[in-house]
């Protein structure tokens, strides 16, 4: 593997993208959206995914020049239609409109529907950030996950994202999938010839797995917190679902498993103005949070803080330091040395 | 134990409180959300906490002549501080102000500061079912929790709740903690003289307990789902904390240690309008997922199908045909046979 600067692969992926048929300003767009899940260590959620999203242009999955459409513009809220274009586009307009709409009438929401995968929700976030506004991203997926006690896959791996302003340059993002882990890890180690932990996984009969190939061979990942993390992902299918796309994640394409169709995927966000309450600022409380975890641990100090954010900001950190290397399939279809 | 209708103990209850100083029509309405948690068999939530709050009240914590106020009526939100009353007046204040103002707006936002403690939030679910709205409702507490991997409480145990209306009588309900189980269950067992499953409790000491008078005496609950679980506390502390209460919940008064001071616990309720989405109905998608979560046992039948609100739809039936018992110091309490 080599390394390389983001911004080089930024300009890379975006090429390629644009030879595919998307318009200058979406293939940037995509690309970025890639590059800054494998900055934050997410690779399961990066340029990992380019070579999926060719091959679903060229077959049809993605319509590299489908034109979002606003269904509803009526504030509060609005509705856009994606129409199977490359997801991150109707994601990202979606995400300016609703927090700006909150800006202006304190809740807001916005929905995404028959759109595709959008990769990481957390990608979203500077819409929020740089107009104070707390974001919330809901957003379904096909069948991958098994419901508590159950091992056959017919739930979507939903994910939920929360991102809170901050006065320094990047907000105070949360950012999870409802299974126990989200189904990219799972491919990165099948890139990456690794095995998963036994409790990522069931095969097609419903027994713990190690391989990663049974998570297209009719396995199914667990969800995580059994019934109320079933309760979360159930609030994701009513909200990112039924409201926003009239439909819930059963219905959902697999992107893999139907490289010619779009997932009709949808998404849901919600804004919220913190100012609209006399909220100044959210860091002290945020800090005071970080505190009660920390102490969380003093009659047995762990290994590992467990404190969103940390994590992604230390990867983001070292990518801008020391670039990010690329599997030799990327480098390939980039064109690189 | 003896056995009553529903009907008659919230009458008693109801007189109990109006004699403790609430007004006639609040006293009847704690009355009803207390009787409403037992007979959707949640028993830690019922009338189980009359003693309790009949002493906050002797001692000052429950302000029982507090007026609720109007802070922000700002449409499509509003802010309602409590004044230290009785939890349920503010909350259900707020649930019928933020339905109301989702069917206006299409979404809407309460929020309730100053507060004491609600009970059970699906107590407020009839405020959006009745005008067809989706509610949320977030809720944060005293610290009793303990953070993945840690063993001091230093977290509430925060509650979410999902209200989904239907045609039916009652919406579909989603109501949990965030802690791996409410507080109440363990004081249910300790007024009952049983112990706990030691994956509820933690000792002083970090030790796994099976005694539930360890919650009170610098125990701790763990966080349910690990840090995925925390991210929702997380969440659920920046919305009905920050925003709705300028707090964080170890902040909050826990109501059995401060008897007499308000909790200063705050809510944050959210309602959507689907119709405004153009969703005629949400339950044949209800239904859908129903099935998929059935369908999910096809390998490996197991003996209960974990799908939300089954459970309290039945209790409820079993408490309109059967009645509800109640300890000997309700019973004493009440002044019944």
């Amino acid at each position: 593997m080599n390394t390389y600067s983001p911004l080089l692969l930024t300009e890379a992926a975006s090429r390629a993208l644009e030879n595919a048929g998307l318009i200058g300003e979406h293939s940037n767009l995509v690309a970025r959206v890639l590059i800054d899940a494998d900055m934050r260590g997410h690779g399961s959620h990066g340029l990992m995914l380019l070579p999926l999203y060719l091959q679903r242009i060229r077959e049809g999955g993605i319509i590299a020049d489908a034109t979002a459409e606003w269904l509803v513009e009526s504030p509060p809220i609005a509705v856009v239609d994606a129409h199977g274009g490359p997801g991150q586009v109707a994601a990202n307009a979606a995400a300016e409109r609703c927090a700006e709409l909150a800006r202006g009438s304190a809740i807001s929401a916005v929905a995404v529907r028959n759109n595709n995968h959008i990769g990481m929700l957390a990608a979203y976030r500077m819409a929020f950030q740089k107009r104070g506004i707390i974001g919330m991203i809901l957003n379904i997926a096909g069948a991958s996950v098994a419901a508590p006690g159950g091992s056959r896959a017919t739930l979507g791996n939903n994910a939920f994202c929360l991102i809170a302003p901050t006065s320094r340059q990047e907000p105070f993002v949360i950012d999870f999938a409802t299974g126990i882990v989200a189904c990219g890890k799972i491919r990165e180690a099948l890139m990456k010839g690794n095995q998963v932990p036994t409790e990522w996984l069931m095969d097609r009969t419903g027994a713990p797995s190690t391989d990663p190939n049974d998570l297209d061979s009719g396995g199914a990942v667990p969800l995580f917190g059994g019934y109320k993390g079933l309760g979360l992902s159930i609030m994701i299918e009513l909200l990112a679902g039924v409201v926003a796309g009239h439909t819930v994640s059963p219905m959902v394409n697999r992107q893999r498993a139907h490289l010619d169709r779009p997932m009709h995927c949808s998404q849901f966000f919600i804004g919220v103005n913190p100012s609209s309450f006399a909220v100044d600022s959210l860091e002290p409380f945020i800090e005071q949070l970080h505190d009660a975890v920390r102490s969380s641990y003093e009659n047995q100090p762990p290994s590992r803080v467990y404190f969103p954010d940390q994590q992604e900001a230390f990867c983001h950190t070292l990518a801008e330091q020391n670039g990010l290397t690329i599997t030799s399939e990327v480098r390939r279809l980039l064109d690189l040395p």
